[in-house]
Protein backbone atom coordinates (compact mmCIF):
# COMPACT_ATOMS: atom_id res chain seq x y z
CA UNK A 1 0.00 0.00 0.00
CA UNK A 2 1.66 3.18 -1.34
CA UNK A 3 1.11 6.68 0.52
CA UNK A 4 -1.37 8.92 -1.07
CA UNK A 5 -0.51 11.17 -3.52
CA UNK A 6 -2.45 13.67 -4.89
CA UNK A 7 -3.24 14.24 -8.06
CA UNK A 8 -3.07 11.20 -9.41
CA UNK A 9 -4.84 12.11 -12.84
CA UNK A 10 -2.97 14.97 -13.40
CA UNK A 11 0.08 13.04 -12.79
CA UNK A 12 -0.89 9.95 -14.66
CA UNK A 13 -1.12 11.95 -17.91
CA UNK A 14 1.42 14.20 -17.58
CA UNK A 15 3.36 10.32 -17.60
CA UNK A 16 1.62 9.45 -20.45
CA UNK A 17 2.50 12.43 -22.72
CA UNK A 18 6.00 12.44 -21.96
CA UNK A 19 6.10 8.87 -22.57
CA UNK A 20 3.62 8.80 -25.93
CA UNK A 21 6.50 11.28 -26.93
CA UNK A 22 9.66 9.78 -26.05
CA UNK A 23 8.35 6.03 -27.11
CA UNK A 24 5.34 6.39 -29.26
CA UNK A 25 2.08 6.02 -28.00
CA UNK A 26 1.44 1.86 -29.55
CA UNK A 27 4.95 1.34 -27.82
CA UNK A 28 4.18 2.69 -23.88
CA UNK A 29 2.10 0.53 -21.71
CA UNK A 30 -0.27 1.35 -18.73
CA UNK A 31 2.24 -0.55 -16.15
CA UNK A 32 5.33 2.23 -17.55
CA UNK A 33 3.07 5.26 -17.30
CA UNK A 34 1.89 4.33 -13.75
CA UNK A 35 5.94 3.57 -12.85
CA UNK A 36 6.95 6.80 -14.19
CA UNK A 37 4.19 8.63 -12.04
CA UNK A 38 5.33 6.92 -8.87
CA UNK A 39 1.54 5.28 -8.74
CA UNK A 40 0.29 1.69 -9.33
CA UNK A 41 -1.17 0.33 -12.46
CA UNK A 42 -4.54 -0.11 -10.09
CA UNK A 43 -4.65 3.65 -9.55
CA UNK A 44 -4.38 4.47 -13.44
CA UNK A 45 -7.25 1.85 -14.07
CA UNK A 46 -8.89 3.95 -11.07
CA UNK A 47 -8.92 6.89 -13.28
CA UNK A 48 -8.61 5.69 -17.25
CA UNK A 49 -9.93 3.12 -18.88
CA UNK A 50 -7.05 2.66 -21.13
CA UNK A 51 -4.26 4.82 -22.27
CA UNK A 52 -6.11 6.08 -25.10
CA UNK A 53 -8.55 7.87 -22.64
CA UNK A 54 -5.80 9.79 -20.96
CA UNK A 55 -5.43 11.85 -23.91
CA UNK A 56 -9.46 12.34 -24.41
CA UNK A 57 -10.34 12.83 -20.86
CA UNK A 58 -10.63 16.88 -20.39
CA UNK A 59 -12.88 16.54 -23.56
CA UNK A 60 -16.32 16.18 -22.05
CA UNK A 61 -15.67 19.47 -19.25
CA UNK A 62 -13.87 21.44 -22.26
CA UNK A 63 -17.20 20.82 -24.59
CA UNK A 64 -19.35 21.49 -21.32
CA UNK A 65 -17.57 24.93 -20.85
CA UNK A 66 -17.79 26.02 -24.48
CA UNK A 67 -21.69 25.01 -24.25
CA UNK A 68 -21.85 26.68 -21.01
CA UNK A 69 -20.51 30.25 -22.10
CA UNK A 70 -22.85 29.65 -25.57
CA UNK A 71 -25.93 29.26 -23.17
CA UNK A 72 -24.90 32.11 -20.93
CA UNK A 73 -23.65 34.45 -23.29
CA UNK A 74 -25.61 38.37 -23.92
CA UNK A 75 -28.07 37.51 -27.18
CA UNK A 76 -26.13 39.22 -29.81
CA UNK A 77 -27.13 40.22 -33.38
CA UNK A 78 -26.12 37.19 -34.43
CA UNK A 79 -25.67 33.77 -33.49
CA UNK A 80 -22.40 33.11 -35.03
CA UNK A 81 -21.20 36.02 -32.52
CA UNK A 82 -22.17 34.15 -29.60
CA UNK A 83 -19.42 31.65 -30.56
CA UNK A 84 -17.05 34.48 -29.58
CA UNK A 85 -17.98 33.23 -25.67
CA UNK A 86 -17.44 29.77 -26.47
CA UNK A 87 -13.72 30.61 -27.61
CA UNK A 88 -12.97 32.81 -24.54
CA UNK A 89 -13.89 30.12 -22.15
CA UNK A 90 -11.84 27.59 -23.65
CA UNK A 91 -9.09 29.41 -24.19
CA UNK A 92 -8.47 29.83 -20.31
CA UNK A 93 -9.25 26.45 -19.76
CA UNK A 94 -5.98 26.15 -21.92
CA UNK A 95 -4.29 29.20 -21.07
CA UNK A 96 -1.28 27.54 -19.32
CA UNK A 97 -1.21 24.44 -21.41
CA UNK A 98 0.19 25.19 -24.75
CA UNK A 99 3.04 22.80 -24.10
CA UNK A 100 0.95 19.92 -23.24
CA UNK A 101 -1.16 20.39 -26.03
CA UNK A 102 1.72 20.26 -28.59
CA UNK A 103 2.80 17.18 -27.26
CA UNK A 104 -0.75 15.73 -27.24
CA UNK A 105 -0.76 16.95 -31.09
CA UNK A 106 2.26 15.35 -32.13
CA UNK A 107 0.96 12.09 -30.51
CA UNK A 108 -2.35 12.21 -32.24
CA UNK A 109 -1.06 13.23 -36.19
CA UNK A 110 1.20 9.89 -35.59
CA UNK A 111 -1.73 7.28 -34.92
CA UNK A 112 -4.60 6.69 -37.43
CA UNK A 113 -6.56 5.72 -34.68
CA UNK A 114 -6.18 8.94 -32.61
CA UNK A 115 -7.17 10.79 -35.15
CA UNK A 116 -10.69 9.14 -35.17
CA UNK A 117 -10.80 9.71 -31.81
CA UNK A 118 -10.14 13.03 -32.47
CA UNK A 119 -12.72 13.50 -35.02
CA UNK A 120 -15.22 11.99 -33.01
CA UNK A 121 -14.60 14.65 -30.36
CA UNK A 122 -14.90 16.96 -32.52
CA UNK A 123 -18.47 16.03 -33.63
CA UNK A 124 -19.97 15.67 -30.46
CA UNK A 125 -18.69 19.25 -29.52
CA UNK A 126 -20.35 20.24 -32.73
CA UNK A 127 -23.73 18.84 -31.55
CA UNK A 128 -23.93 19.77 -28.66
CA UNK A 129 -22.97 23.65 -29.52
CA UNK A 130 -25.86 22.78 -31.92
CA UNK A 131 -28.24 21.66 -29.44
CA UNK A 132 -27.33 24.76 -26.72
CA UNK A 133 -28.09 27.37 -30.14
CA UNK A 134 -31.42 25.37 -30.39
CA UNK A 135 -32.34 25.79 -27.14
CA UNK A 136 -31.69 29.54 -27.29
CA UNK A 137 -34.26 29.83 -29.72
CA UNK A 138 -31.53 29.70 -33.17
CA UNK A 139 -33.54 27.93 -35.76
CA UNK A 140 -32.25 25.31 -38.29
CA UNK A 141 -30.71 25.40 -40.45
CA UNK A 142 -28.44 28.40 -38.88
CA UNK A 143 -27.99 26.34 -35.36
CA UNK A 144 -26.44 23.33 -37.00
CA UNK A 145 -24.19 26.14 -39.58
CA UNK A 146 -22.89 28.15 -36.49
CA UNK A 147 -21.99 25.57 -34.63
CA UNK A 148 -20.20 23.53 -37.44
CA UNK A 149 -18.39 27.23 -38.42
CA UNK A 150 -17.41 27.32 -34.64
CA UNK A 151 -15.76 23.53 -34.68
CA UNK A 152 -14.04 24.67 -38.04
CA UNK A 153 -12.57 27.91 -36.59
CA UNK A 154 -11.72 26.21 -33.21
CA UNK A 155 -9.72 23.36 -35.24
CA UNK A 156 -7.71 25.72 -37.14
CA UNK A 157 -7.66 28.43 -34.70
CA UNK A 158 -6.20 25.39 -31.90
CA UNK A 159 -3.90 24.41 -34.85
CA UNK A 160 -2.26 28.24 -35.07
CA UNK A 161 -1.95 28.00 -30.97
CA UNK A 162 0.01 25.41 -31.25
CA UNK A 163 2.24 25.92 -34.43
CA UNK A 164 6.03 25.91 -33.24
CA UNK A 165 6.84 29.96 -31.86
CA UNK A 166 3.70 30.83 -31.96
CA UNK A 167 3.28 33.11 -29.03
CA UNK A 168 -0.14 35.00 -29.61
CA UNK A 169 -2.84 33.88 -26.80
CA UNK A 170 -5.47 31.24 -28.09
CA UNK A 171 -8.44 33.65 -27.53
CA UNK A 172 -6.74 36.53 -30.34
CA UNK A 173 -6.15 33.55 -32.77
CA UNK A 174 -9.69 32.07 -32.41
CA UNK A 175 -11.49 35.54 -32.88
CA UNK A 176 -8.79 36.40 -35.76
CA UNK A 177 -9.65 32.59 -37.55
CA UNK A 178 -13.79 33.57 -37.29
CA UNK A 179 -12.96 36.83 -39.20
CA UNK A 180 -10.86 34.59 -41.74
CA UNK A 181 -13.78 32.83 -41.84
CA UNK A 182 -16.12 35.50 -42.39
CA UNK A 183 -13.69 37.18 -45.22
CA UNK A 184 -14.34 34.30 -47.42
CA UNK A 185 -17.19 36.18 -48.85
CA UNK A 186 -15.64 39.20 -49.90
CA UNK A 187 -18.02 42.28 -50.08
CA UNK A 188 -19.18 43.19 -53.52
CA UNK A 189 -18.32 46.67 -54.62
CA UNK A 190 -21.89 47.80 -54.82
CA UNK A 191 -21.97 46.37 -51.08
CA UNK A 192 -19.41 48.71 -50.05
CA UNK A 193 -19.48 52.18 -48.60
CA UNK B 1 -18.76 -22.14 -61.76
CA UNK B 2 -21.64 -19.66 -62.07
CA UNK B 3 -22.30 -17.85 -65.30
CA UNK B 4 -20.54 -14.59 -65.76
CA UNK B 5 -22.87 -12.23 -64.39
CA UNK B 6 -22.53 -8.40 -65.40
CA UNK B 7 -22.08 -5.40 -62.43
CA UNK B 8 -21.09 -7.75 -59.68
CA UNK B 9 -20.00 -4.97 -57.36
CA UNK B 10 -22.99 -2.49 -58.23
CA UNK B 11 -25.73 -5.64 -57.50
CA UNK B 12 -23.28 -6.84 -54.17
CA UNK B 13 -23.70 -3.19 -53.26
CA UNK B 14 -27.74 -3.12 -54.10
CA UNK B 15 -28.27 -6.38 -51.91
CA UNK B 16 -25.89 -5.58 -48.86
CA UNK B 17 -28.01 -2.29 -48.76
CA UNK B 18 -31.01 -3.72 -48.62
CA UNK B 19 -30.14 -6.12 -45.80
CA UNK B 20 -28.24 -4.20 -43.82
CA UNK B 21 -31.59 -2.16 -43.44
CA UNK B 22 -33.96 -5.32 -43.29
CA UNK B 23 -31.58 -6.64 -40.61
CA UNK B 24 -29.21 -4.20 -39.33
CA UNK B 25 -25.29 -4.09 -40.52
CA UNK B 26 -24.14 -6.20 -37.55
CA UNK B 27 -26.74 -9.27 -38.33
CA UNK B 28 -25.71 -9.13 -41.78
CA UNK B 29 -23.19 -11.79 -43.29
CA UNK B 30 -21.29 -11.48 -46.37
CA UNK B 31 -22.78 -14.52 -47.31
CA UNK B 32 -25.97 -13.63 -47.05
CA UNK B 33 -24.91 -10.57 -49.66
CA UNK B 34 -24.08 -12.78 -51.85
CA UNK B 35 -26.68 -14.80 -52.11
CA UNK B 36 -29.11 -12.46 -52.28
CA UNK B 37 -26.73 -10.42 -55.21
CA UNK B 38 -26.87 -14.23 -57.04
CA UNK B 39 -22.75 -14.34 -56.68
CA UNK B 40 -20.60 -16.36 -54.39
CA UNK B 41 -18.37 -14.94 -51.36
CA UNK B 42 -15.54 -15.19 -53.43
CA UNK B 43 -16.66 -12.74 -55.72
CA UNK B 44 -17.51 -10.46 -52.54
CA UNK B 45 -14.31 -10.32 -51.49
CA UNK B 46 -13.01 -9.54 -55.51
CA UNK B 47 -14.74 -6.07 -55.40
CA UNK B 48 -15.06 -5.11 -51.31
CA UNK B 49 -12.30 -6.30 -48.11
CA UNK B 50 -15.60 -6.57 -46.00
CA UNK B 51 -19.28 -5.87 -45.66
CA UNK B 52 -18.56 -2.61 -44.38
CA UNK B 53 -16.26 -1.06 -47.26
CA UNK B 54 -19.44 -1.66 -49.78
CA UNK B 55 -20.84 1.38 -48.11
CA UNK B 56 -17.65 3.43 -48.27
CA UNK B 57 -16.38 2.23 -51.88
CA UNK B 58 -18.09 5.45 -53.71
CA UNK B 59 -15.80 7.78 -51.55
CA UNK B 60 -12.30 7.96 -53.48
CA UNK B 61 -14.36 8.59 -56.35
CA UNK B 62 -16.77 11.10 -54.83
CA UNK B 63 -13.80 13.26 -53.88
CA UNK B 64 -11.62 13.13 -56.82
CA UNK B 65 -14.35 14.50 -59.00
CA UNK B 66 -15.15 16.97 -56.24
CA UNK B 67 -11.57 18.21 -56.37
CA UNK B 68 -11.15 18.06 -60.12
CA UNK B 69 -14.26 20.17 -60.60
CA UNK B 70 -12.67 22.74 -57.97
CA UNK B 71 -9.22 22.48 -59.66
CA UNK B 72 -10.73 22.95 -63.28
CA UNK B 73 -13.06 26.09 -62.38
CA UNK B 74 -12.65 29.02 -63.62
CA UNK B 75 -11.06 31.81 -61.79
CA UNK B 76 -13.04 33.40 -59.36
CA UNK B 77 -13.39 36.36 -57.10
CA UNK B 78 -13.66 34.52 -54.27
CA UNK B 79 -12.39 30.81 -53.67
CA UNK B 80 -15.22 29.61 -51.89
CA UNK B 81 -17.29 30.16 -55.17
CA UNK B 82 -14.94 27.32 -56.17
CA UNK B 83 -16.87 24.98 -54.00
CA UNK B 84 -20.18 25.35 -56.19
CA UNK B 85 -18.17 23.62 -59.49
CA UNK B 86 -17.40 20.66 -57.33
CA UNK B 87 -20.75 20.90 -55.50
CA UNK B 88 -22.74 20.58 -59.22
CA UNK B 89 -20.13 18.17 -60.07
CA UNK B 90 -21.12 15.42 -57.10
CA UNK B 91 -25.04 16.14 -57.21
CA UNK B 92 -24.63 15.19 -61.24
CA UNK B 93 -23.03 11.96 -59.95
CA UNK B 94 -25.68 11.35 -57.40
CA UNK B 95 -28.62 12.38 -59.24
CA UNK B 96 -30.36 8.80 -59.42
CA UNK B 97 -29.49 7.96 -56.15
CA UNK B 98 -31.45 9.32 -53.64
CA UNK B 99 -33.05 6.46 -52.09
CA UNK B 100 -30.19 4.50 -51.71
CA UNK B 101 -28.48 7.35 -50.39
CA UNK B 102 -31.47 7.20 -47.76
CA UNK B 103 -30.72 3.49 -47.23
CA UNK B 104 -26.89 3.84 -46.94
CA UNK B 105 -27.20 7.05 -44.04
CA UNK B 106 -30.20 5.28 -41.65
CA UNK B 107 -27.59 2.13 -42.08
CA UNK B 108 -24.72 4.60 -40.91
CA UNK B 109 -26.75 6.49 -38.25
CA UNK B 110 -27.80 3.22 -36.38
CA UNK B 111 -23.88 2.21 -36.06
CA UNK B 112 -21.49 4.44 -33.83
CA UNK B 113 -18.28 2.69 -35.89
CA UNK B 114 -19.66 3.62 -39.55
CA UNK B 115 -20.37 7.07 -38.17
CA UNK B 116 -16.73 7.43 -37.17
CA UNK B 117 -16.08 6.07 -41.00
CA UNK B 118 -18.33 8.77 -42.36
CA UNK B 119 -16.46 11.60 -40.57
CA UNK B 120 -12.59 10.34 -41.64
CA UNK B 121 -14.29 10.45 -45.13
CA UNK B 122 -15.47 14.19 -44.95
CA UNK B 123 -11.94 14.91 -43.24
CA UNK B 124 -10.37 13.14 -46.17
CA UNK B 125 -12.44 15.48 -48.63
CA UNK B 126 -11.12 18.56 -46.40
CA UNK B 127 -7.82 17.57 -46.91
CA UNK B 128 -8.00 17.25 -50.59
CA UNK B 129 -9.67 20.20 -51.21
CA UNK B 130 -7.40 22.16 -49.19
CA UNK B 131 -4.41 20.51 -50.86
CA UNK B 132 -6.72 21.40 -54.60
CA UNK B 133 -7.46 24.97 -53.58
CA UNK B 134 -3.17 25.54 -52.43
CA UNK B 135 -2.36 24.29 -55.95
CA UNK B 136 -4.53 26.99 -57.69
CA UNK B 137 -2.38 29.41 -55.79
CA UNK B 138 -4.76 30.14 -52.55
CA UNK B 139 -2.93 31.38 -48.99
CA UNK B 140 -3.68 29.43 -46.00
CA UNK B 141 -5.61 29.69 -44.24
CA UNK B 142 -7.73 30.26 -46.54
CA UNK B 143 -7.58 27.36 -48.54
CA UNK B 144 -7.93 25.17 -45.19
CA UNK B 145 -11.52 27.27 -43.82
CA UNK B 146 -12.50 27.18 -47.37
CA UNK B 147 -11.92 23.36 -47.84
CA UNK B 148 -13.77 22.87 -44.38
CA UNK B 149 -16.75 25.66 -45.33
CA UNK B 150 -17.19 23.40 -48.45
CA UNK B 151 -17.09 20.63 -45.92
CA UNK B 152 -19.62 21.92 -43.71
CA UNK B 153 -22.19 22.92 -46.82
CA UNK B 154 -22.03 19.29 -48.41
CA UNK B 155 -22.82 17.57 -44.94
CA UNK B 156 -25.49 19.88 -44.51
CA UNK B 157 -26.96 19.89 -47.54
CA UNK B 158 -26.75 16.21 -48.66
CA UNK B 159 -28.45 15.42 -45.20
CA UNK B 160 -31.23 17.69 -46.36
CA UNK B 161 -30.89 16.48 -49.84
CA UNK B 162 -31.77 13.00 -48.42
CA UNK B 163 -34.71 14.28 -45.47
CA UNK B 164 -37.77 12.65 -45.94
CA UNK B 165 -39.99 13.99 -48.75
CA UNK B 166 -37.68 16.55 -50.02
CA UNK B 167 -37.69 16.60 -53.95
CA UNK B 168 -35.33 19.29 -54.63
CA UNK B 169 -32.49 18.93 -56.32
CA UNK B 170 -28.63 18.51 -54.33
CA UNK B 171 -27.24 21.21 -56.35
CA UNK B 172 -30.17 23.62 -55.38
CA UNK B 173 -30.21 22.49 -51.72
CA UNK B 174 -26.28 23.04 -51.53
CA UNK B 175 -26.02 26.42 -53.68
CA UNK B 176 -29.03 27.17 -50.65
CA UNK B 177 -26.92 26.10 -47.93
CA UNK B 178 -23.73 27.89 -48.87
CA UNK B 179 -25.71 30.67 -49.29
CA UNK B 180 -27.35 30.23 -45.44
CA UNK B 181 -23.43 29.79 -44.09
CA UNK B 182 -22.51 33.12 -45.45
CA UNK B 183 -25.65 34.55 -43.93
CA UNK B 184 -24.66 33.81 -40.92
CA UNK B 185 -22.77 37.23 -40.90
CA UNK B 186 -25.83 39.86 -41.43
CA UNK B 187 -24.38 43.39 -42.85
CA UNK B 188 -24.51 45.78 -40.50
CA UNK B 189 -26.51 48.90 -41.23
CA UNK B 190 -23.30 51.28 -42.04
CA UNK B 191 -22.68 47.90 -44.61
CA UNK B 192 -26.04 48.03 -46.56
CA UNK B 193 -25.95 50.53 -49.86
Amino acid sequence: MGRWKPNAPGRLATAALELYSERGFEQTTVAEIAKRAGLTERTFFRHYADKREVLFAGAPAMRELFVQAVSDAPRSAAPVDLLVAGFDAVSEMFADRREAARQRQSVITANAHLQERELIKLAKLSAALAEALRRRGVAEPTATLTAEAGVVVFKVGFARWIAPGEEREMAQLLRETLGELKALWPRAASERM
